[in-house]
This record gives C-alpha cells, structure tokens and sequence, in this order.
C-alpha cells in the first residue's frame, strides 16, 4: 500500500509530484475550521462594534495573503496562481467559524491553499483574542469540497456544515 | 471589556503592540496539534519505515520553517530570533500527535511561534497523507504551557498532555 | 455606489476578487514617480561616474525585485507570472524620474506590479541618498498607461510624459 | 563629496555598512505620504461606513506587514527587529494622509521601516479604490521625524504636519 | 560581442527580458554538483541509517523549496510555476553526489531553478555536517541537460554523468 | 560517533539546536567561490565596462540580499541579524572569483549566511553569462575564515587565498 502516498517516490524519498501532463482546468475547494473560545470572548466578536469588526478584518487579510504562500509553507505542494480567495467568518456561542473557498484555473487542486487560509486566519484570530481568553483552541481544520480535474466532485460526508449556511 | 484585546489601540484599529520597554528575559512555549486520520492511514505511520519516517521528517522541516516565518504570516506577531525549535510526533491509533517547544530570549512570547510550527507541520502530514486518505482533519492546536516575561509562567488546566510524555 | 469598489464583497468584506472565467490575454502597464532631491544630490548622480552608476543600478535590482513580489505585499492583488520588467532613470535638476514597464500574459492587469516596482526602486534610492540629503521625498507615484484586457487601452490624460522621452 | 553616499564602499560599490560597533538604542521614526484621489472617492472614505472602514484596515495591515519586509525589499537596509508599528489615516477633501510611527531597540534608524510602511499602505488604497477613481497618485513619501542613535532627533523643517494632528 | 549577454538591455542595463511572444512549452533542465567531505564523514552518510536519513531528506525539502523561490533570489529570473522537482543523492568515497530534475511547462526555461536547488540541498549539507567536517566544499555545481524550447536540446560534453546512472 | 552531527538529536531526528545560552559576541566569517567560465566570458567581464559593471552589481545585490535570507533557505539555520555583509568580485583568466565577509553581534556564526551569499551571487553571475557561455560551472564554495565564538577563530588551511588579495 506504500504508492498510496503519491509524494513519495518509487523508493519512498519525498519529491514534488510531476504534473506536466496534467489538464488546466478550473479548479475549487472549501476548507473551515472554528476557533473555540469562552462565551464572553465569543459574545465581544458577536457585538460586531468596531473592534470586533477590526480583529476579523485583519485575519481575513492574513489568510488571503497565507493563501498566496502556500507553496512556500508546505513542501511538496506545486506553486500555483490563485485566482479567487473568499475567506467568511460566523461567530456562535463559543466559538468563530471559518470557512474558506479558493479557486484556480490550474494543473493540480487547491485544498491545501484552502486550509492554509483557513489555519492563519484562525491563528491571527486567537493571536488577537489570547491576551483576554488563554483557553482558546483551533478545532476541525478540514476540507469539506473540491471540485475540478480528473477525480471530479468530492465532498465530506458529515451533517451540519452550517459553515457556509449564513456566512 | 473592550481594552483586553491588547492589539488593538485606543481607538479600536489593528496596531503591533509597543514593546520597546519590555525587558529581555528567556522565554519558552509548548503547542500541541492532532491530524486525526483513518486508523489505516495511522498504522502505515506507526510502522516507522522509511515512507513513514520521510513523511514526519519532512513535516519537521517545515515546522520548522513555518516558525521562523511567523511573524511574516501572522500581521500583529512581533519579529522575534528564535533560537530554539524542536518538534516531536507521536502516532497514536487514530491520528498523529504533534508537539512542539520553541525557546528565544526577547521581549516577547513565542506561543504563537509555536503554534504556527504545529499548523503547518499538520498540513505537511495533511498534504502528504491525502491521497490515501480524505477524511483527515486538524484538531486542538493550542498552547499548552508557557514560560518566562513579566507574567510568569502558565500551563493550559487540562489531564493528559499525552503529547510530551512519550515523543 | 458601494459596488464601485471591487476588492469588496457584497457585505463589503475584502475579497480577491475572482478572475478564473477571465480571458488571458497580453497586458502591459507603465508607472512612473520622481524622487524629488537637492541640486546638489541630483548632480552628484547625473555625473554619471561608477559612484551614480552603482547606486541607480542597485535600485533597479530592487525594482525588479519588488514587481515580482507585488501579490505577497498587496493583500487583494492575484499573484501572476511577469514576463517583461523594464526599469529607467532620467536624472533632472531637482529629481531622479523613475520609469516602470511591466508585462504579462495573464487573467488581470499588471497596473500594481509597475506601481510596486517605481516604489521600492524609489525607496532604495532614498535609502542610499539620505544620509547626504536629509530633504528626500518621493512624489507623483502613479500609473501612465495600461494595454490589454477588456477594458482596453488607457492613458493618463496629462501633459508632460518626460520620463519615458529620454530614458 | 563620493564618500558621503555611505552605502557605497571606498571603492564605489554598494555593501551593507557595517554598524557591529554600534550602540544598541531606543529609535523612532515618523514618515508620511498622501493618497490623492478625487473629491468622491474621498467622500466616500470619509464617510466611515464598513465599507470605507475594510479599505483603511486592509492597508493597514499591508502596511505593517511591509515594514517587517523593509529589509528583503532594499537591499543595502540592515535586518531589525521592529518592536512597535503604528499606522494612521486621516481622509481630507482630496486625498488619505498616512502616518506612520516605527520604533525599534537596535544599532541603527528605522526610518526606511517607516516609508516602506507608508508605500505599501499607499498601494494598498490605490489597488482597491482604482476600480473607481483612475486618477490617483501618491505624493510627499518622506520621513517626518527620527529619535535615537548617534546623531540624535531630527525632524523636517516643515510647517502644518497635520498628519499626525488628529489622527 | 556586448549584445550576448541578454540580460542587459541595449543601454548595458539589467532588466527582465521580454518573454511574453515566447511559446509555452513543456520543459525540463538537470543539474548537478558535489559536496566534497573527508571519507569518515562521507562514511556515516553511506552506512544509511536513521541519521544519515535525516540529514539527506533535510537537505532534498530545502533544495525543493529552493527551487519554488528561485525568481525571489535571482533577480533576473522570471517567475515560473514548477511542475515537477526530483532531487537524488548518492553517496561516494569522499563526497555527496547532488541530482536535480526540474520541469515546467512555461515560456522559459528552469535550468536556473535546478541549479538553485541544488546548490540549496548542497549548502544544507555543508551546514549539517560542518560541525563534524570542516573541511567541506562544493564543487562541479553546473546544468547538465535541458529540453525543450526554441533552442532544443541540450547536453554538456562532458564523460562520466555518473550521478544520475545510481540514484 | 552519530552526536557529531549536532542538528540532529538524540533520537537522531532534526532539530534546531538550543542556543538561548550562548554568549552573545561579535562573530566574522569569510566564504569564497569561483564561477569558471571560457576565457572570451571572463575578458568581456575583465573589460570593466558598464556592461561587466552591471553584471557584477546586480550579483553583488543578490548576494548580499540572499545572506539575509539564509535562515529561510536552510532548515536548521537560526535566524540572525546581519550588521555587516561585504563582497568583492575578481575577475581572473577563466573565471570570476567570489569573496564574502559577513558580521553579526550574535548568539552563533555566520558562515552560513557567507556562503548562501556566495552561492546567489555565483548563480546570479551563472544566470547572466550563460546566454554566451553554456560552460559555466560553480566551485570551491567554502568557508575559509571564522573569528567569534567559543570555539575561537579558525581558518581554512590552504595555500593561495587570492580571492581577498586585490579585491
């Protein structure tokens, strides 16, 4: 079962898989996750005055721009050019919720360009957030749909992806 | 309540919080992450071959990596020489546990160095491991401990830091 | 007139904005701006010796540099692949007058990497000129003309284009 | 008069000088522009809606971002470690003043810090207001002021730093 | 002969050459060079357990990273998404045998990318064994064949690429 | 023997070493190289016009501006501030000869940064003679002198270091 992970070559030394004959399609993928925090720091992003409107501002800033570096952060991940990066925050009771489309008009998906939005935005948040609330954490970071190139459509089989419901 | 967000100034906008005034002192933080994953794609990991071994390695690297970069990923994170980063990974039956401990002596804590070392070092796992296996997912990335600067140090009040007893 | 501004979502939220049914077609920008000097400095670089030479060439450098870094540094701007960056001076009596053309085969204009390219080259020369002229500012930072995509050709409408007479 | 442009070696070629023997001091700089755009667009900047609110943030956060970024951007500036950046905008009838405040504890100004801060911000309300307003420009880039180091305060001499005023 | 080097324009200055009217085409640069150390310390890198591991897959995601940041370190380089990054090593008597394969589908071709990569790989090498190895070097660092483009193919006349023959 | 390679841990897993405890001082070291190139390449660059004058600048820029990228480039490398970085370039009969200075007031060495800087600015000279001169070849990157530190100073011993001899 070893090929099954595709950046390791025939003897199991990672290497940037060879995509040149690969299709250019058009390519989309949605990731979130939720940062977790006590209901009093929920409440103060909920109020959506300035500040909090400030604090979400700048982690939908940081998280475009992650986007945009991906290939720089991870590995073996292939430089692509980002074409549309859509980053929407819905606070609940204990906890903010991101979730992340990208789209590109590429050779390879752009998943990992998802979640990477989706990990920085979430910790510009709790980097702001962590002076008042120390018990914060970083839950359900995942891909929930991708859609382009040879697979087709995927997405996650779970309930409840209210997510993108009322973003 | 609105003063506890410390990144924000007076008047509610983003600013990098001025630490010219701080003193320097050794500092030390500890995050943890888990990627949870199908017990299957766990097992490949656990037999510690060399597939596996590259996979954690090159997820070690750009952990380390990321860490150096935080400051260029996260808009309010101060610059900061890290001079110390060590990263372990733990693979349990359902998923692959991530610790990391970053030391610098400066004005200011390195959690949020730490974290992004862990976020990163999962999407690399994330990345590696999703072709064999689409159900993965990031879950609580936090900060664990603490040490050093006027605060002193803190530790997160949870059983179980599983993470560090055997890495 | 709220949806005049683009980077904007229909909330109002930034967003990159999405290009990928765009047509790719063969784009050209041109910026230019004027780091505005005393005689005395300007004289020094119209010389023209190995001194000036050094100083305007190390700026150039910069200037190309910085184009192809636009996207990492301008949150909303899409990253793309530049295929011509073209940089002149034209040192005058007061200034040094800094051209910029930039072109690529692209989905968008390239209107802000020319922009990007004029200021750091700009920039870099403020760096190397202030500690013998105090009096340094930069002026005029604008686009001149852009070719290529649906919007067709433009020019600004203002006499004078010097820069690009005798570079 | 070739050795007062220290950024040049004695044989006339660009190098990093070197400030090792330096004194380690608290250093602060100033630095402004001015985004000057047309009457309506101000207007509609000045109303301070979310809108007019998302514009200013987002520049705002580039800018801080790029002030960390001075020293990959011009070649001859020394890495620092930037310990407070504080980024201001005031809307008048034609254009966005933009005040910039760096501070840092090291062996050299952080002056270059400041306009790199200015320029990125500038270019960030030109990218997303140019939709809109075709005729904008960036005007008077300068250092307003620097505390710190050898050769003591300085500041332009200069009437109406009305920038900082009521920002 | 001035005009052989493409790189200056017709003034003799640096800028970015216009590849915009080039064809894209499928395309692929190999390169190679040698990190010379003494034979105890090439040694333990043969005896290939964990250690020797750990050094060589450091090394193999630094080249790979490099090369994705080669038009940010060469100033003259376009911009080009890799498609493909395969980094070999092979261990001799007295030294480390660096491979890299590089390919791109783009208007221009890599073999600056694979060049990059390997030097990367080889200096991470140097910086991991130098502690044990002061003697270190790198040596023979040059293209070895490229494909595809105006130019067609090419290879360096030289016998013995035996870097390529056990990796 | 396996504790030799000190960026590896006890378990043999790379990390990057503590240093927090180090002694901060001011730390030297030289690296060299030499691009070897046809005997017609290097006379057009020995001429010393504004053709090899440009040539040689803009390897200067990219190798100073690369020593400050080191920690970026190599995994285990501990971010520094450079205070000084110098290089020199001196053309010989089949070859251009590369000599690097770099100093930091720091808690670790620097040579490294000197030959990352030495590596970019060969590579740079590699990328703008190699239109006319598709024999290029990189050698003798390494270290030749380090003062600072515990372990005292140390320098190469070879015969014949020409390259700092008239540059």
């Amino acid at each position: 079962m070893k090929g099954a992970f595709t950046h390791l070559d025939r003897r199991g030394h990672a290497h940037m898989v060879d995509i040149t004959a690969k299709t250019v399609t058009c390519r989309l993928a949605r990731a979130a996750c939720r940062v977790v925090m006590r209901p009093g720091t929920a409440a103060q992003l909920a109020e959506g005055g300035a500040t909090a409107r400030d604090i979400l501002e700048t982690a939908r800033v940081a998280g475009i721009q992650a986007a945009k570096l991906t290939s720089q952060l991870l590995p073996l991940c292939h430089p692509l050019l980002l074409q549309d990066i859509h980053i929407t925050f819905t606070v609940a009771e204990d906890h903010v919720a991101i979730g992340v489309e990208v789209g590109s008009v590429d050779r390879t998906g752009v998943e990992m360009e998802a979640l990477t939005a989706g990990a920085v935005a979430a910790l510009t948040i709790y980097d702001m957030c962590k002076s008042s609330d120390p018990d914060l954490s970083i839950e359900d970071l995942c891909v929930w749909e991708k859609t382009g190139g040879r697979s087709g459509s995927w997405h996650r089989e779970e309930p409840g992806d209210a997510v993108y419901s009322d973003a």
